[in-house]
């Protein structure tokens, strides 16, 4: 089991190598909820977002000699890039497998931090497959974008730091998709704010942990949401932390995404991805919930294309 | 004089009403830029413009008695959603006079916070007429946007703040339209970084002070850029202490302007308004004065319809 201790020390670990995020206010959207929202911004985080944290973490607790073989990961998303960024700060090789179907930026992102990119076809058995190679050519460790307990333990920091500005939150909101960062604000919260209670968010199209809270068991997601970085199932390490601790998990639908995104573009003047807008989306969906409460949102990322949010927005 | 006492009791007075806006930092973004940039996040703040600021001064430093007549301003832009905002807190009334033809999002910010708009026709004449009657008829007190004392002693916190978190910054950058944010910085530098020079950045189809500086008099505007908040001529207050201690006015094209917002929109993850991004756009620009320096940018203001950002990026 991840420990406080676990925590504090991956915090200090990384502290120099990622962002202290701020948090926001908005007497816009606390009108609009009725409720009092702090924004915590991790879409101004390293990279645009969280993912910076629990990669960092894992690079700098493996040994010199296992690091120094270099990490590996399939990923088509914000974890890849983080994950090139941390090997390129401890000066060692990345190696990212993605799909033929990756968007350019996402590559580029990648490339600009000196990551090897391996193309793969766009399924879950290639990327595996892709991955396993990779790994026994190079002897490079795999670092899981969420399945893995120092990502996770990286994550907790983002909650860690929300509690130690904001105290007594009645309720913290991170989106749901792999669930390295609820996992993560779970343990943050049990051990810097054990009287704020965990409440996760998550698409409509998407709602896998949704449905794996009700039946006691990891389902399968179906992907089908504009918010792409919340497609994956859980794993069974976050299922583990997650099934016993998230009160709740509000679900929401694409054009409750794209409004809440859109508020927050317009008040909070910051750009966030669509996975970023789901914690936002649901307060104002289920207002009787949250009336009066105070309310941590972590913003999870703002890596989104400008003329996708622009087609998003109907302009 | 304004002295450095007068900007930190404005700071202590104001310090409650406003945000200590975040400044961040991007890798991508110094490298492109070849210097360290630090970018003092004002369009983070309430209103979503440093101009919270000042207003909120100027409202505070009346008496009790004048203060109880309300405040009076002529603007289109973001010192009128400002000034009513400062008026709210105070619960005192507040009178704006509006061109006929002032985007009806501003007017949806003054309203928002009970401001009572005066229609009047879109030129000067017409403005300061219309705000001479309402003066004249509710006793009312005038506060100019930027050529007033208390309003630049407002503005300067912006810069007390930024030089409080970042040390040894060789060149700060405000955007110039009226001044108030210039003046504001210049005497923010003097008191908090002397070592800190302070140049200046302005669209070239605005670029009077550019011109005030060469003439040693006050320039008329020709006001034509994108950058809506710096379209005003400089003010005798503003200009009596822009003239002597600003080293350099760099001025930049309209599509120099909205490449450094895209930059900004993109890399820092924030919504910057045109204005805000024309300091950025001179760094891009002359890149051999800014090389290897330590920057300190204020993004002054993130207040633009989506529509009309996207537009100018191409979409």
């Amino acid at each position: 089991m991840i420990s406080k201790n676990d925590i504090e020390t991956a915090h200090e670990r990384i502290k120099s190598y990622i962002f202290k995020t701020p948090v926001l206010t908005s007497d816009v959207l606390n009108a609009m909820a009725g409720a009092e929202l702090f924004f915590k911004c991790e879409n101004l985080q390293q990279i645009g977002a969280f993912k910076a944290r629990g990669a960092m973490n894992a690079v700098l607790s493996l040994s010199p000699e296992v690091r120094a073989k270099g990490v590996a990961t399939h990923s088509s998303g914000n974890h890849a890039q983080a994950l090139a960024r941390a090997a390129h700060i401890m000066g060692i090789k990345s190696y990212i497998v993605m799909p033929s179907n990756a968007p350019e930026i996402k590559k580029r992102g990648v490339l600009s931090f000196q990551g090897e990119i391996f193309e793969c076809k766009p399924n879950l058995a290639s990327r595996e497959a892709t991955l396993l190679q990779v790994v026994q050519r190079t002897g490079a460790t795999e670092i899981h974008p969420f399945n893995n307990h120092e990502v996770i333990t990286g994550q907790a920091t983002a909650g860690k730091e929300l509690f130690e500005e904001i105290s007594d939150l009645d309720i913290v909101m991170p989106p749901v998709g792999g669930g390295g960062l609820l996992s993560g604000t779970v343990l943050a919260a049990k051990y810097f704010s054990p009287s704020t209670n965990v409440i996760a968010a998550e698409p409509e199209g998407a709602d896998d942990a949704y449905r794996s809270l009700q039946s006691g068991k990891i389902e399968p997601s179906q992907s089908n949401s504009i918010a792409d970085g919340l497609l994956t199932a859980l794993g069974e390490k976050t299922f583990a932390i997650i099934r016993d601790n998230v009160q709740d998990i509000v679900t929401v639908s694409d054009d409750e995404i794209t409004a809440a995104m859109r508020l927050l573009w317009e008040n909070l003047k910051v750009v966030v991805e669509p996975s970023g807008a789901v914690p936002l989306a649901a307060v104002l969906k289920s207002k009787e919930k949250f009336r009066n409460k105070r309310i941590g949102i972590i913003l999870s990322g703002g890596n989104v294309d400008l003329g996708r949010a622009f087609k998003l927005f109907g302009f």
